[in-house]
């Protein structure tokens, strides 16, 4: 049996999982592919924490560019992640003619199409199913279960940190701040959450599901973000009594009239009758609709060593049965060449959207506020008012029919200004079909 | 670019929706694979019916056989349905050294080890990605993305028509004929139901969800199989009552202790917390639970020619892309060996049991049912007592905590002996922890 050799870059959590995990299935590994997996060399700047796995201390050492200049290795596993010195590594290795496979979404989300270029060039793969949705195998799903379809929109939940804070906000009824807390004391949020609340991962991910979809180099300068620090405990309950649950989603929609693409993150209301309402906690669901099957789903774990090792070792074993046997990696098929995107501005898009304000309790105010929206194209769908107790004031949700952004964004502007309004009024989106 | 040559066996439905599918995406699927699909000859034994594609009448034959020794076709699709001759059909055509791919989900249940062994000593492929969950590319999943994995079982809703009847049944409070005649009605049930409402169709798809998850060679005859034809409404309710939604599920799973598979189709309920509870009308649903990734679900539409032919063409594009590179099909990968199956009889099966009982409203006869039920190792987990006015009956609901079948059966045959109980009790199987 042929025997294959790996190096492995970045030796952290992830990879402590990978190495685990080769551990624990190589049998299992081997008999499916029909190739042994070796795993020869690991690099971390750090070699000297202890980590727990099995492995040979002998084959740990902080010089990548030793493991990227080894002939006998013909893949890279790169678990460094952030651009640099990933990038770089992740070139290198293509360049010396080894397969790849990444978990890094941020490098892909900025410079995938270049790298997919020069992985081209050099007749080698640089796989990537880890990179959006952890363990969910959403990657081969985009380039080889769907691959007869032509994909009309690709959006979900894919940062685990944000669902987690979402789900218990609704559940526990409690701030933002507070889960955000509590979910930093589990490991579910890292000690600097910016990345995952602000929605920059989701966006990251949601770049390379558009680029995909699409076939079109999307990148993540192109993704329209809004994060979930600024949703209230009260938007969550007025979402439900209308029916809605809140979650942050990655969308990306390509218009089969123009070929142009829409990009964006943002916390989004979701229709409870849509399964994406049901996605709860650390899970992530991904929603695919494509023109012959119509509407997918695909759930699981979305982070954590053990799911992205699932992701990893899928690749390397794409890999390594296509070195055992003498051809190219068949795994990613769908070419998408730097530069080419057209894209649709956040201005041009159209949507629903929920809004929540507060005026002063008398009448007209609202008769008002109708007439701002209407003279914008806006149209109410529905709408609760609340009396805040004595206070002369009055909470008010709308939910509108489908509108322009530009137009909703002058609207809310407009009504920021009128003098019984108090506040700028809380706006988000909804996808009433999702 | 180069060109493949495919023959079609079975001009119905299925197969004017692959030819409709081929005429709308062709252009996209011959970039994407770099080779050219030509249709060139189609076989079925109606050769009058006008249908709804485009297609060169001329193709068209009876003589499935000539399709069969045309040296120019490469690849053979299947969509003959049924066993014979769709049977030989297939092994004509691997023997022949033509890949096949097929939507056959009851000759696969019954022969697919053999033909699959067939395949794999004339050096093509069988692929079957239609067979499961329509146009969900599950079989992928199984075979590439969550192939790192030790899966330890796969479960779902694989029938469209008997989860609409259930979602019906549920959301319009109707009974079980009524909703079946209005599934007639609208086509989504056949004018003869028994093979979707006995549970055969989901039988054949979870013995090939079992044989590829577990490497065994489950076929149909192995599957326990119960339909949904004596659900009535109250059962729906209660269940509802209890935090639980019924779905005919198809279910397998392998002990990792002893390697012994159980592969079952029956009504069971469902937490409410579980993804699949919320899975509705035609949709299909599968979960998957393996040892690195845990548990993924994969949704979509499990029947329709759109769906199907998004399947099929998924599986014609990767034959004809390893065509066109002169290498073999890497896309059905696990192999199962003829006649290996480790097998548990359902009497072993340790699950929760949903017990509806009718018995005499007066004091003791619900200690004599408890007393039965524990002599039997059966002990409760809820219990709903309701008085059916005047008639001195009473309607009794019980969930148990995990037990033994054969304890069950056994207890179930003494409590229906008892000359308090009235009619022999109802059981549906609850799985907690989905």
């Amino acid at each position: 049996m042929k025997e294959i050799k790996i190096g492995l870059i970045g030796f952290g959590n992830i990879g402590t999982g990978v190495v685990n995990a080769l551990n624990r299935n190589g049998e299992l590994i081997e008999k499916r592919i029909g190739a042994k997996l070796l795993l020869k060399r690991i690099a971390d700047v750090d070699t000297k924490r202890k980590r727990n796995a099995d492995y040979d201390p002998s084959i740990l050492t902080a010089d990548a560019d030793a493991i990227l200049a080894d002939p006998e290795i013909q893949i890279i596993i790169e678990l460094v992640g952030g651009l640099e010195p990933a990038r770089t590594f992740v070139e290198k290795a293509l360049r010396a003619g080894k397969h790849v496979v990444t978990a890094n979404k941020a490098m892909l989300a900025n410079f995938g199409a270049d790298l997919w270029q020069v992985a081209a060039q050099h007749n080698v793969a640089l796989l990537f199913e880890a990179s959006v949705g952890g363990g969910i195998p959403i990657i081969r799903a985009l380039e080889l279960g769907l691959t007869a379809n032509r994909l009309l929109s690709v959006y979900g939940i894919v940062n685990g940190t944000c669902n987690y804070i979402l789900t218990n906000m609704a559940e526990e009824h409690k701030a933002f701040d507070t889960v955000l807390a509590e979910a930093q004391a589990h490991g579910y949020a890292e000690p600097d959450p910016t990345f995952d609340i602000e929605g920059y991962d989701t966006a990251h991910k949601t770049a390379i599901l558009a680029s995909l979809a699409f076939q079109q180099d999307v990148r993540y300068a192109d993704v329209y973000v809004e994060g979930i620090t600024r949703i209230k405990p009260v938007d969550i309950e007025y979402a439900r009594e209308l029916g809605y649950t809140i979650k942050l989603l990655g969308i990306a929609k390509c218009d089969p009239r123009d070929g142009r693409v829409e990009v964006r993150v943002h916390p989004t209301l979701v229709g409870n009758s849509s399964l994406l309402a049901h996605v709860s906690g650390v899970y992530n669901g991904i929603m695919t609709v494509g023109d012959l099957v119509g509407r997918s789903m695909f759930y699981g774990r979305g982070a954590g060593p053990e799911p992205t090792a699932s992701a990893v070792l899928s690749d390397v074993m794409a890999a390594a049965e296509a070195i055992a046997a003498g051809r190219s990696v068949s795994e990613h098929r769908l070419r998408i060449e730097p530069g080419q995107r057209h894209l649709k501005p956040i201005e041009e898009l159209e949507t629903a959207y929920y809004i929540r304000l507060v005026a002063e309790d008398r009448p007209g105010v609202m008769a008002k506020i109708g007439t701002v929206l209407g003279e914008h194209d806006i149209s109410i769908g529905s709408m609760i008012q609340r009396g805040r107790h004595d206070s002369g004031r009055a909470e008010i949700i709308i939910v509108t029919h489908t509108a322009r952004e530009k137009n909703l964004q002058a609207a809310i502007t407009e009504i920021a200004k009128l003098p019984t309004t108090f506040e700028k009024p809380f706006v988000l989106r909804v996808e009433e079909e999702l």
